[in-house]
């Protein structure tokens, strides 16, 4: 058998081609809107962004046809990989050369260093055409390096000007957007006529508002994790005898667990963003867990699914505090660190900590305990991220449904095991939807390049429409942000985007959940994504989008 | 929005019709082959099964009209789901209903233990056509009862005979159809008049031999992992930071995971068969790990991904003699049981262990050794199945890997991943490969119990062909056994399929593994299973097949 270099998908998928706004098809004419005003701060934004604040809202509509002068773009991934990346890179590719086949493109290596760095390829049509419609960010690979400092922002012009660069596509979460704002002012003001133009990436879905509809990757990845999820429901449906605690990526928000439930309609679901509001406890947690496994083990069903965000304890205002405290017991404390068992170094520790947060300090399950006390990062700070939630409930859940057989107020039989979805989704092989999005958003930053606009977001709006009648356009930066406290100082940030409990996909997961709870399963199993086939199996947004668009 | 009560997916896989061997496509004769022989102690395996021995293999083929008289059937799921056993029960229905309209199908509740206890339901067409191209075992659900016993046997006469049953079809592993073989044998002698038909059931692809060639569920559960396999692939390569160690399910053959290596190229692969034919012990093949790692890092690249099959240790000689001396040791040990501490424990057995097994068990991790010690189950067994051979792995190569930086050896970074699969593919919805195998395995059972056999297993064969072009037929269940010893005893018992070293499949993967290993990655990226589409994406069988029939 000859050696497979790629699989038939891959071979197939290489040949979609994505599609279009139809204002994007042909030429385009730029319309201006009213101009726009930051979403808080007004007087600070506009002091701290004078060139670049206050920009109009810009559509893109059919137009004639226009000669726009060659220009050379250069583009970064930064940060977490999300499915869709490369046909940002394609679109704007495509997008470039349609205006002008003089434009050139350059790509910036491993992330924002790759500027600094000065490490960079030009992407030709063979590279380009390698990478259409595929996942993950290996084209020029991605990086975590923030540009937030002047001399960084000077190594980029010095590169920018030798490769007759005229702007640069940062593609990114909200703080790598926000940093493409700051360097937008600052090119702006030290005219150097490189524009710079932000493309709003994350799968964790936070980066949204009213005219950055969704990120892309969120679709893709919520449905490769749904997948799995409903896969897993359908395990415990038939064998009946696990409970699934299943925690899904996603640190700041919840959006994924939520579009994940509402793809797939759990037996329980926990949103960090409701914890916080209802100042909820751990324990609130697992007696809210508690409830619905005693009631189905009362109809005979030991089993069922329970997704977990997995930021989650971060939200806990109690466990926050507790974190909080220990990070400023703990950091090169001496005495601490010369005792020398986990015994003396837990009683050490209950007997610095305030009442309450001792009293939470007791309520963990002693491995977790433990390792908020001893697995510490270089700084001494707590390393939440390994804190491994679904374990910690498990073991939780289980010590309380110990206590409620002695009592006998609960019969069932508890058996569980844990999942953690997260690096799977990140580089699949995007949807349709992303496939389309991500091309379209990178087009529209080429149109926003051509007509010498800098500052800009690349926004395609309408989404829950065929793509046709989708909105291509440019929102200034300026107009998502807000200041932020961040490590003690005022700094003008994009807002994230969390969960909003009053918001469609929220409300219809409130008033859903219950039944989802009870002896009556009611499970959807997603399976794959399709490329091909029925266009109500192939090219659906996300949940989230529909209901937050519902007219 | 309106409550979703299905996806799209399901919805639209409901009404797909699954292809079918031309042969069984109309009417059909049966033919004859010559007597069959068992695979090993033909003697012994003739006196145990005088009734079902030696039968004569059979195949179908287009013929005439012929009438049947009406029989009823009742049909078991046994042990572990995989994707396709919904539509043996579809194939099943449909075939008994074509070949007389009041053939009747009854559906064992929960395993083998519904024929034991009595829980039956009719499957109608308005049940069975709910559960068409799904994945999961609820529609009867399923259970792990082994029958075993006699007085089990005549509970099942009992119903067959209240119901009017004829012929019991076991959807199960090998174990399952080792039991259908002597409940065949039984209820032959007996002359209950009620036949024993088996179906090949197992994601682990244990279950094969030359008419069986491969059980279902095999192609779909490794589909999804190497779909999964290849997102994380993508993703390492993309982020360049993280080792992905990649546990995948099955105990006791590597078939899973080699399958998932020659669909995705990882840098590793572990093989237990290979590793056992070695004499490999632990450290062995953390060095043969570790030989890749330094290569890789060597080139800049400190990333990678390594499968490893969730039986490995058990398959490590070493190991496996500690932990039989630890079972003997321990079970039921007043004196162990009284020590009070850890390392109390721990001196304790160290003393009483062999010298060999000794230094075993002080290679090991502490976390892991204290794992065989402290948790045993209720026959004071080592629970090998709760043993995380993933992170155990990590663990010994980071170690290794420090002590190679301190001698200067190795200058790179580790930082490593773990991830087991296994829930996640059993109950996925079945690929076009295992929804037309499964419903042709059906189909076929159906024509065999018309035909008045018993003791065979359905057999569908030449599967690397277009499904037009399958044989379908029955092989006798005696043609696959031989004696083993079990729990002591010699047993007749179906021959469990390890891999091959000499195989196909192990020799492509051994041919090509150092290039997957080094600094150019091979790495593929599947994706996710395509109902619809080109042929060449939606209809492949799997690799080991492939390669398994290549001429």
């Amino acid at each position: 058998m000859k050696p497979m270099i790629k699989s038939p998908l891959q071979i197939a998928r290489a040949s979609y081609q994505p599609k279009l706004p139809t204002a994007l098809k042909g030429n385009v004419v730029l319309k201006e809107g009213a101009a726009t005003e930051s979403v808080a701060d007004q007087a600070d934004i506009k002091t701290l962004f004078p060139n670049t604040y206050g920009m109009p809202l810009i559509s893109f509509e059919a137009g004639v046809k226009k000669e726009y002068p060659a220009v050379a773009a250069g583009v970064i991934l930064s940060g977490g990989q999300a499915p869709g990346g490369h046909n940002v890179i394609c679109g704007l590719f495509d997008g470039l050369k349609a205006l002008n086949p003089n434009n050139k493109l350059y790509g910036f290596l491993a992330g924002p260093s790759g500027l600094v760095d000065h490490n960079y390829i030009e992407l030709t049509k063979e590279i380009v055409d390698e990478y259409r419609n595929t996942g993950g960010f290996d084209i020029i690979g991605s990086g975590r390096t923030k540009l937030e400092e002047e001399w960084q922002y000077d190594k980029g012009t010095e590169i920018c000007k030798k490769l007759g660069i005229n702007a640069i596509v940062i593609i990114g979460g909200d703080d790598s957007n926000t940093n493409a704002c700051v360097l937008a002012e600052y090119y702006s003001q030290k005219k150097t006529g490189i524009q710079v133009i932000g493309c709003p990436k994350t799968i964790d879905g936070d980066l949204k508002n009213e005219m950055i509809e969704t990120s892309f990757g969120f679709d893709t990845a919520c449905k490769v994790y749904s997948e799995l999820i409903g896969n897993i429901q359908r395990d415990a449906n038939s064998a009946k005898k696990y409970w699934h605690f299943i925690r899904l990526m996603g640190r700041s928000a919840s959006h994924i667990t939520l579009e994940c439930a509402l793809q797939s309609q759990p037996n329980i679901c926990i949103v960090s963003e409701e914890v916080e509001a209802k100042n909820q406890t751990l324990n609130d947690v697992v007696d809210d867990i508690i409830k619905v496994i005693v009631h189905r083990a009362e109809h005979g069903l030991n089993f069922g699914t329970i997704l977990i965000p997995e930021g989650l304890i971060e939200f806990i205002p109690a466990v926050k505090k507790l974190i909080s405290e220990l990070n400023d017991l703990l950091a090169h404390n001496e005495d601490f660190n010369a005792l020398n068992t986990d015994e003396e170094k837990r009683q050490y520790v209950k007997g610095m900590l305030s009442p309450v947060s001792a009293e939470v300090y007791r309520s963990l399950p002693k491995g977790i305990a433990k390792q908020l006390t001893l697995d510490r990062d270089p700084h001494g700070n707590v390393q939440v991220s390994l804190i491994e939630t679904e374990k910690l409930l498990i073991e939780m859940v289980a010590k309380r449904l110990a206590q409620l057989k002695a009592e006998g107020s609960y019969k069932g039989k508890f058996s569980a095991l844990n999942h953690f979805f997260g690096y799977e989704g990140r580089c699949a092989i995007p949807s349709n939807f992303d496939a389309d999005y991500t091309y379209s958003l990178g087009y529209t930053a080429s149109v926003l390049i051509s007509e010498g606009k800098t500052g800009y977001m690349s926004s395609v709006r309408n989404l829950t429409a065929p793509a046709a009648e989708w909105i291509a356009g440019g929102v200034p930066i300026t107009m998502m942000m807000n200041m932020e406290k961040r490590h003690g100082k005022m700094k003008p940030v994009i807002q994230k985007a969390l969960v909003q409990l009053d918001g469609a996909p929220f409300q219809y997961f409130a008033k859903h959940r219950e039944s989802w709870g009870d002896e009556k399963s009611s499970y959807i199993y997603p399976g794959p994504i399709q490329y091909y086939g029925p266009t109500e199996v192939c090219d659906q947004p996300t949940r989230t989008l529909l209901l937050e668009q519902e007219k």
